[in-house]
């Protein structure tokens, strides 16, 4: 922990940029008192906590603005220290002078997320915690905002803290051993090494798995839809994009000029890629496209393959279907079921392929559809307490614990000295570390850090 | 006055859309303390007046977001109503999930403006003012500031105070004259009766005319550069554009990717239009562009003929400036000084043009330029301590009080009866009304208001 950092009083425009009835810039540092008070028409260095001063803000006679400014004393405040926040009007031209007048007075321009650095170098959070307020600010979903907030709670922090734990009475039954290496004694029971070490590594791992989750909530699933021209694929993403446009439309900052549609179903962030523009060319291999289909779905975690139900055989159906990739989650799609008579039917059930049947222009069993898609990605766990990872260092951390762990377990079976085990948990517990911060350095705090925004 | 427009409670997002740290979200009315109590950790009803609270926001069980709420007493608010603020996390998502409990809860969605408009209703502030808060947040420039923050401060409101009492002594004495009628008494000394009205009559032209001025800052003064090919059009821009950069691009905002280059000159904002694409053809008069040139020169406030003074001839100069229209303010730039004799210059400089001599790619007297641009808007004005009209609809306020009085003193001069003269009186007086908002309808309240942002 480098304190030298956190003895300057910071300053940074804290809302968007933009033109708003309201700015706001926050200061922290054990100076924010006396600084505020140099450009304010009142003293705040006698102001108790948690309270509202209305005044004006001047330089040098100039009225720059009439501001409402927070008091927060060291300790209660976001980061731990002494801080202040002013709300002007709205103006980028007032919130300018007044940053330019702090600086005047002995402020320093706040890194990219060093208010949250800040808070976590005072311990008001651990790393996860702080990494999460990124998370929640970003957060654009249901499920992503319940992610970030459950992890800017502690949420994770309490399980890694339960895995070290074990991961500590483990170290010391080992340890213990080593300490009477000479006399060659077994203290820890073997068995009972290998079932906690099983036990650790099997919750370690099912943290990591649900990476796939969160990383598809955090960052949305890419979801390639191809088929044949006339398949319905855009009436398709229509019917969907209809029943939930209330939904996205609410969210600010949504993209919609891409060829990208999102639509979040079950406050899961879908984007469906249209493999557009395959209309036009004449011969059956290139109508399929499958050159741009195939990028699109190696690009997806899941391809939606949608085909006219009243027109394709089974046999043109399969012929598509082996183009793709088995790697990549499939569903099936047979679309216009309304045109379809019973016997055709029966003889694409009887397929033995796994498909969902539905009329896209009529809106029939597009829940079947959503439920299938919610399936791909196993999203019945956002519903369980379970503890998502989403973060890709943390994800990065778990794969090298586990590493670590299976090492031990190695060890542990082949019977390797105990020192070469302890070094093996020491690396797990380094690794876990990582995540919380326990284990941080300068370059790591900087790597994370400066993917915030400035003021936060 | 409208209150059942204000028995209700309102919210609206106050910061600018977009993702920050922070977003806060404004109540004003009545139920605020009582409605944010609903769905806030903490009860808010006997809170003390500019507090701030930490405490989390729930939905059924779930946590939106853990955020800081400050509270302000009835009479002690912008709005002059019961109000609150909440800072939540800056997601756009939250801030969503936020607004829709609130309405949910009892709040309705504040109308474009409403904030301000409550605290005009509600006595806080008289419409000059109410208008200047929107002129506040929208300024740019170091005058646009200063002109909005001093109406907002009522600098305006005191000014139309003083004229309203000269116009309220004059028309008791032509009134007392009128309670006298039938004596064909005549109390009021014309003289001074006129004396009066001139004085007043002064007064409020030299008002009209910083509109001049005042509508130049608000909106920029838009600024032609004219000229033929290779006169040193771009390079004058972007010398003067090097110059102020650190100015312009400090401020968020600026739209750069138009045609239009704005600088900033001494705190005000020139809108410098480049006639580009002149360069191409080939006949003389064709070179000049003079159609396209013209129509820029026609919507501008000033125009810049630049020219270079090592190859014009006397005669070509003034055949171009013959085509542009006497009406507009005019700068001629001799350009490319440092490649003209001293034989050459004098022709120039005896030549009865007034002129100021560059060298745009050597940054020469560009100062010289700078004072000229200030001189054309009368500039000076803003040093000094008169207020300066610029809102258009102030603007026309003021002519229509100006004919009013101009009717007056018609009036006065032809010996009209005392009667006709107090109705001119009480026009000028109502015209002045509708400034500060004494005289207000609906329509026109809803008028002003639309304009403002939701928010506000």
């Amino acid at each position: 922990m480098n304190n030298l950092t956190i003895n300057d009083t910071i300053c940074a425009l804290a809302t968007p940029n933009g033109v708003g009835a309201i700015g706001m810039i926050r200061l922290s540092g054990s100076n924010s008192f006396n600084i505020t008070s140099k450009i304010f028409s009142k003293n705040l260095l006698s102001a108790k906590t948690h309270t509202a001063h209305f005044g004006t803000i001047k330089n040098e006679g100039e009225l720059i603005d009439e501001v409402l400014v927070n008091v927060f004393e060291q300790g209660k405040s976001f980061t731990g220290e002494e801080s202040v926040e002013i709300s002007c009007h709205g103006s980028s031209y007032i919130l300018q002078k007044v940053l330019t007048l702090l600086l005047e007075n002995g402020c320093r321009l706040a890194n990219p997320g060093e208010f949250t650095q800040r808070a976590f170098l005072n311990g008001k959070m651990d790393l996860s915690q702080a990494e999460a307020v990124a998370d929640l600010i970003a957060s654009q979903s249901n499920s992503a905002h319940h992610i970030a907030m459950k992890q800017m709670r502690g949420g994770f922090s309490s399980e890694l803290k339960d895995l070290r734990e074990k991961l500590i009475h483990f170290a010391s039954l080992v340890e213990l051993e080593l300490d009477f290496a000479e006399e060659d004694v077994e203290f820890a029971d073997r068995t009972e090494l290998n079932d906690l070490v099983n036990n650790v590594l099997e919750y370690i791992r099912k943290l990591a798995k649900s990476f796939e989750l969160g990383n598809a909530i955090k960052n949305g699933v890419p979801v390639a839809i191809v088929g044949q021209p006339n398949a319905g694929k855009s009436t398709l993403l229509n019917a969907l994009l209809n029943e939930e446009r209330a939904i996205v439309s609410d969210i600010a900052g949504t993209t919609r000029d891409t060829i990208e549609e999102r639509i979040i179903i079950e406050g899961i962030d879908f984007r469906f890629v249209d493999t557009a523009g395959l209309r036009e060319t004449e011969d059956y291999i290139e109508k399929l496209g499958v050159e741009r289909a195939l990028k699109q779905v190696d690009e997806s975690a899941v391809y939606l393959y949608l085909f006219d139900a009243s027109k394709l055989t089974l046999d043109e159906i399969k012929k598509d279907l082996e183009q793709f990739p088995s790697d990549i989650s499939q569903i099936i799609v047979a679309n216009k079921t309304d045109l379809l008579d019973e016997k055709s039917l029966k003889v694409l059930k009887d397929s033995g392929l796994e498909m969902v049947y539905i009329s896209a222009k009529h809106k029939d069993s597009l829940d079947d559809l959503k439920e299938r898609l919610l399936k791909t990605i196993d999203a019945d766990q956002l519903n369980s307490d379970d503890v998502i990872v989403s973060n890709a260092r943390h994800y990065d951390a778990l794969i090298k614990t586990i590493s670590a762990l299976e090492k031990t377990k190695h060890g542990l079976e082949t019977g390797i000295t105990a020192d070469f085990i302890a070094m093996d948990i020491r690396q797990a517990m380094y690794e876990l570390g990582t995540i919380t911060g326990d284990i941080s350095t300068d370059d790591l705090l900087g790597n994370i850090f400066s993917k915030f925004c400035i003021g936060k």
